[in-house]
């Protein structure tokens, strides 16, 4: 399965300008976070990329996308009808491809030398279906994710089939339809931002916008996906960190800085910091 | 002296987008780099803001003003001709007025409860002249700044006359002319980026001016005033924070949060950055 289409939304109105924000990489080099989440689904092998964005936002976000600029196509979302309604909007641009779709609001931090997105992408390829991000997230955060159940590939630790999506459970409705053999008590499987999905889930999302849902989510037509095809979650080796909660581009900056070349530099920062203020 | 005006500079190119920066401010409320800065001029006194700034950014700017975007006039330096000439572009709008200035590029975080401005602002109301923020600098940073000379007010630890002013010295230009009684070996009053200037400012700028100075400084305009002029240097209680460095906003939200009411839990987040990366 080829990817080399990737879809990034950016169109939620309590996220406008945090693609402009200004941040230094791990690499040490100054970029907006834009060019960060571009940089990320560019190594994955995007070689186009259609941001889906509030209208009046095209030109600040070109300038902020450094190298990649000539790559982003752009697609206005008029008015907020939803997470899945945004990604939907990108179907022509899709053109009947599997895509990588991420979203704009998360920066990742692999562990090792494999970032998050090419993980997940890689192992789309190789196996010809849909794959999801996810990590283990405990219970009390289950209101700020979706959440997949299934059961795990055997001899990956690290992959599941997915047989269950819900958008933000309730811990209860988790504990029946999510819990899967060997996680965590007490965690489930949440998304991580990145996904590479199938021309299917455009398909689906057509269908329940026909229906008039509205806000169109994203997570319905996923589950309609684990019905029909096969569909993987990997647990990728790495952080998320999601830049548009408060404090949230800080612990983003920190945690690139501090896995970084710069992290010497950093430290000695803060326990300056500390010191001065006592 | 009344001073009711502010002018803040943000047309520097290389400083472009920098108003725009989210930061969670001491009282953890969520703001635009640009509002933590009217907050301080408006503390201080101000009631109308000129924002001296490329041509281009007044809608973005007008949006990152929150609940000051109505105080704020907008005058475009179509070509970077210097930070004299940034000043000298509100020279209308300061109208034959004192008026506060500051760089949009610096944050200021106060030792007591009164903030760096409003301590500049303060005394320039109470003796009736020009005053400049300054603070004892390493030799090795004047490359950064413009610095003073003068001698000491009597009774008064932090404040001076000024006598000279020389934009980035050199260390031996600054140990001929700068040198301070009773300020540590080695230092040298460096400016803060907060003023209270005068009229005359305006017109030793348009004096420049039509010499042809180009770029057009504001420090020459400073020496010529201080000659002119009582001008006092005050020695504020306070850090400044330079966003426009690497790690400039990192650095300045670490010092506003670590000031500020959500200490605790910064602490706590940086510890626990510190243990995920070993």
């Amino acid at each position: 399965m080829e990817v080399t289409k990737a879809v990034i939304t950016a169109a939620g109105r309590s996220q406008r300008g945090l693609p402009v924000q200004a941040l230094v990489d791990r690499d040490g080099a100054e970029k907006r976070a834009l060019e960060v989440v571009l940089d990320e689904a560019v190594e994955a092998g995007a070689e186009e990329v259609c941001l889906v964005i509030a209208p009046g936002d095209a030109a600040a976000y070109r300038a902020a996308a450094g190298p990649h600029a000539g790559r982003l196509t752009f697609v206005e979302q008029p008015e907020p009808l939803g997470y899945g309604h945004a990604v939907l909007l990108a179907r022509e641009f899709t053109a009947g491809r599997p895509f990588l779709h991420m979203v704009s609001d998360h920066l990742f931090v692999a562990r090792g030398a494999t970032r998050s997105a090419k993980q997940v992408a890689d192992l789309a390829r190789a196996e010809g279906c849909a794959v999801s991000a996810v990590q283990p997230t405990r219970e009390r955060a289950l209101r700020f994710y979706g959440a997949v159940g299934g059961r795990r590939v055997p001899r990956r630790p690290d992959l599941y089939e997915v047989q269950h999506v819900l958008e933000k459970p309730t811990p209860s409705e988790a504990e029946q339809v999510l819990s899967v053999p060997g996680v965590r008590a007490g965690f489930y499987l949440c998304f991580f931002g990145i996904h590479v999905l199938t021309p299917a889930v455009m398909g689906l999302l057509a269908e329940q916008a026909a229906r008039g849902a509205e806000p169109l989510a994203l997570s319905p037509a996923l589950a309609e996906l684990a019905r029909r095809e096969r569909y993987l979650a990997l647990e990728v080796a790495g952080q998320r960190y999601d830049t548009g909660l408060k404090y949230g581009l800080l612990t983003a900056q920190l945690a690139l800085a501090l896995d970084g070349v710069d992290r010497e530099r950093i430290l000695a920062q803060i326990i300056d910091l500390l010191a001065q203020r006592g």
